[in-house]
């Protein structure tokens, strides 16, 4: 349980309707949910791609959503995930005020790489900054999951709690909620994008219900590994344990070029990787620069190869999570 | 992997044959192994009981076992645990010497508590020590295994490795062979062991050989908490950890008490614990020793009520793991 707000950059912001003008801008990273063997409970926050979300309060108990991308998410507050999450805020407040949202993704949604909680993380710690920061970071993780919720069909936090909170972070357990931040060392990650449709509900319907205890043990083994590895410093480690068993043997296969692109990937010096959250994306962790733009390379050449389009990313892990860019009192 | 010998108080000991009278006593811990979440990975020395193992290299390349204690264990090499571990010792030094044994033991058998580890991990070390320190952490890991085979019939370490090692370990992987040292709190540990027999075989026969998915995420999330807490020196992160929904549900049935000693010892304020090992012991882990002598009272007065004879144990988590006490060259 991490306890207090976490976005205190202006605890002295006005408070609800002081003039109802007050407007934000903030970033909202993209997400690397599961982490290989850390299936709904792990992820990391990335420099890039990132979001950018203003948000205003306005005195009418509405929400009012202008998309300033070239995606066409709806623009009903019910049927958006910023828009929920808005609702839920205002709600919880009696509904006294409303917003207005002008969103600028750069996530694509459907890539795997946590559009809809960047929108949903987004909208919550803007909204909180703009409310004088009155909620903890666990009642901001609550709003933002009615997002996800509303994108999958499932309240989950391993996208929302690393694009809020930044870094490498572990959801213990969702009922009660227990969020934990991980030590993140600096690792160079390369992500690929293949610009092929995965849904989120498939890929977590071809699961099995049940899996065998001795797979279990070994994923397990390997979730240990991991948090240790990350909470040491060890970057060995965290190659060592980038290992999973049971969903991306499942999941890899509606993947095309997976094996090649992690076999060559880690053949080039890359610690490993492997499905960015129900992908299609892939991401691949390295120690040096050079090495994830080498793996990248090897994307590029065999998706290229398949012909499939795509888009890749050589970035790093997002230490800060949500960022407020500026805060200006004044009209959007 | 963790390289290099962990015993190496004596890289000057005499090499093989010299004399063939050089002598060492050791003291080999008692072990909690799974502790609660961690099944078949996470493992903790204990500072109390312990065994106490003589070792003396002799030419003949056989080894003679003289038990100084009420256990009746078997005297013939290959039928005793120790035994086994030192065979394939000779075995892999071309059968150049032999050994002398005497073990006296404080952990009794069946215990859940590690007393076949305690045995093969003191013999490992011990050899060891008689040889030059000549062999890694992962070597003397790997001898102690076929003590394990031996007792339970399954090459397991999670007894062995912090037996060796001290303090808590992770053994990521056995094939191949991963195991990694933990920060470990300084913590008590309340034991009870009721006199009742539970086999490892038959209480690994009873749990399934499939479970659920949602239970394995639940059971990953708490393997990773507990590492973090762990690793982070956060105790209350440790008791929120652990918590067992695979293993203990069905293990504690055979544990007459067990529910009752669980809730009593929380509310004592313990930070939580479980079956040690297969059982029948059961450990409790708590920040203050006053707390864990509070618990110890909570398992005499309820296995008191029970009618089942019992022994207790307050004590700490053994950080330096099997130790070598006295180094004389000498006859036994």
């Amino acid at each position: 349980m991490i306890d207090g707000t976490n976005k205190s950059l202006s605890r002295n912001s006005s408070p609800i309707g002081a003039g109802g003008l007050a407007f934000v801008t903030v970033q909202c990273p993209a997400t690397v949910a599961n982490l290989v063997c850390g299936f709904d409970i792990l992820g990391m926050a990335l420099t890039e791609p990132c979001d950018i979300m203003k948000l205003k309060l306005i005195n009418d108990p509405k929400v009012i959503i202008t998309n300033k991308d070239v995606y066409n998410l709806p623009t009903e507050a019910e049927r958006n995930v910023a828009g929920v999450v808005l609702l839920s805020i205002m709600e919880k407040m009696d509904n006294q005020f409303g917003f207005e949202v002008e969103i600028e993704k750069h996530i694509k949604p459907g890539s795997g790489l946590g559009s809809s909680a960047a929108s949903a993380a987004g909208a919550a710690v803007a909204a909180n900054h703009l409310l004088g920061n009155i909620f903890s970071t666990d009642e901001l993780v609550q709003f933002a999951m009615n997002g996800e919720k509303l994108a999958s069909g499932v309240k989950h936090a391993d996208n929302i709690t690393p694009c809020i909170l930044g870094g490498v972070t572990l959801i213990r357990s969702i009922h009660p909620l227990d969020i934990i931040k991980l030590n993140a060392p600096a690792l160079f990650v390369t992500v690929v994008h293949p610009q092929i449709e995965v849904k989120t509900s498939d890929a977590r319907q071809i699961l099995r219900k049940e899996v065998l205890l001795k797979d279990a043990i070994k994923q397990w083994g390997n979730i240990a590994g991991l948090v240790a590895g990350f909470e040491k410093g060890d970057t060995d480690l965290i190659g060592r344990s980038l290992e999973d068993v049971i969903i991306e043997p499942v999941r890899s296969i509606l993947i095309p070029g997976f094996d090649e692109i992690k076999t060559k990937s880690k053949e080039a010096g890359a610690l490993g990787g492997g499905i960015s959250g129900s992908g299609p994306s892939i991401f691949m962790l390295s120690k040096e620069e050079s090495t994830a733009k080498d793996v990248e390379l090897i994307m590029k050449e065999i998706f290229t190869r398949l012909g499939i389009e795509f888009k890749t990313y050589v970035t790093t892990i997002n230490k800060s999570g949500v960022e407020v860019m500026k805060d200006v009192r004044g009209t959007m």
